[in-house]
């Protein structure tokens, strides 16, 4: 029996560093733990995760400790395609093998002019080489970054040759016509998830099935109630200040910024660290960050907020 | 004592899988030594050996092989370039320890919009973790592909941090304008290659140290002769002659093209395998090219030439 298709808020958890950049188990646990009790899904090594940062066998180490931590398998799903198919295939066995709910899967991203064709072929070998019937692929979508798209045309051969397997998408191309269009292709139980909160509300409209936003990091139970009161008056004020929240941070490289507001609200300077190329955001841009969210009355909800800032 | 810096003609090597995706390490030991028969040194794990699809133990595993096989690690040059700062230490550790003569180097690729201070940083980290007096990074430079390129700014900053490790560069960007900036710059010994034999007349006009070229892998001596010759009155035509076999290459996707030519000149089909998401040259476009070829009289010199085709 396939495991049920997911729906609801996931987070692309952001993963916290030691000092000398090695991850820190402890702290992604903590915070995946408060997440759940957000109601709030875990999609571990996303891009918000600097999951490109980290090799497959830090990805691996990282997933045993959340299930050994007791966070149930069927709460996490994990990005793992990689450049290499070696690598995506490896990742991918683990997070089966684990019982995670699904897995989220960027194409090969290195390689440029790729063809559809080629990019097909890259997510058969995957599929194929991992062999499970417990394999659920939630494409990843997300041209501004990793260049290489994934086109209507090719999710349709894919859900085509593998209709249990690959089962949904997550649309971070910031194009609603895009995302509509997925929409309205109406495959049978696909299951696509707006890339950010800003079209959670259109998204569940027109027969979609949640978000996975990297702002559910810091705004996790607003955003779950968005969700669940979608067909509700107030959904339409709720959207809106959602994206006042959003339009603060977008103002700010976003991973950085994340890690400053947990790290300000959590009296945790540790979760500033970025691994490189990455940033971590100055103590001048931090502040008139944190200024604009208290302008908005924001608070992350069941973090202790610094009282040092 | 540091290791001489280099010069001369190198090549990424095309990487011979199995028909089943394995790297075929002995089909690359016998290319590796064909090379070096020609005067050419190895860069394995460049963009053209298809290194992005290549996990990092899949990398190790075959630079084990290479020097095993009693091919000279001071001859060798591995791309040791990831994304994730983890995979570059242990990569760059492992190619040090071996006695390579360098490493080519690659940014991290995936987070776009990142800053100088990043890239910097990146590089820092894996110089620092590797640790090694012994350690000489060729700063890889192909913004067609990987998108994040290498600034003079940020070459000016690694040269004058660690003049002794920061050696070179390869510029694969393909405008010209940039290898002269890099050569006139003027850092003390710093060897620019061009990233293709178009442009190696002119390199070596103005002070630069070579070429790493693609089409080095099926044309290995012509280059290795204009590398000996740039001053002489016959270097003109012969540079002529370099350009019309890579300007016909360059009209197919030039990895699929290049395992194609070998293929056909070895007689081993096996050769036009490529990892997904390439797709490799189909049988009609595979006669055109080598129907071209064959009009310019241009033949792999000590490969048997497929009498199949």
């Amino acid at each position: 029996m396939s495991p049920d298709r997911l729906s609801g808020i996931y987070c692309p958890v952001l993963t916290p560093f030691h000092e000398d950049l090695r991850p820190n188990a402890d702290s992604l646990i903590r915070q995946c733990q408060w997440l759940l009790s957000q109601n709030v899904g875990l999609v571990v090594f996303g891009t918000t995760s600097e999951a490109n940062s980290l090799s497959v066998e830090e990805k691996i180490e990282l997933l045993d400790r959340l299930v050994d931590a007791g966070i149930s398998a069927d709460r996490i799903v994990p990005g793992t395609g990689c450049c290499a198919m070696s690598d995506s295939v490896k990742l991918t066995r683990h997070a089966v093998n684990l019982g995670c709910a699904g897995c989220l899967m960027l194409p090969p991203f290195f390689y440029k002019d790729v063809s559809d064709d080629g990019l097909f072929a890259s997510y058969v070998e995957v599929i194929e080489r991992v062999g499970s019937e417990k394999l659920q692929i939630y494409l990843y979508h997300i041209p501004p970054i990793a260049q290489i798209g994934i086109s209507i045309d090719l999710i349709e051969r894919l859900v085509t040759a593998y209709p249990d397997t690959v089962v949904g998408i997550k649309d971070s191309s910031g194009d609603w016509q895009n995302t509509l269009a997925m929409l309205q292709r109406g495959w049978d139980d696909f299951r696509v998830f707006a890339g950010s909160e800003n079209f959670l509300q259109r998204v569940m409209q027109n027969g979609g099935a949640g978000c996975i936003s990297a702002t559910a990091n810091i705004n996790p139970a607003a955003i779950d109630r968005l969700f669940a009161a979608w067909q509700e008056p107030k959904a339409a004020e709720m959207q809106e200040q959602l994206d006042a929240v959003r339009g603060i941070i977008q103002e700010y490289p976003i991973i950085p910024a994340l890690k400053a507001i947990v790290a300000s609200y959590s009296n945790d300077a540790a979760w500033k660290t970025v691994r490189p190329p990455l940033m971590a955001l100055d103590s001048g841009r931090t502040e008139s960050l944190m200024n604009a969210l208290d302008q908005l009355n924001f608070a992350m909800p069941g973090v202790g907020k610094s009282t040092s800032r």
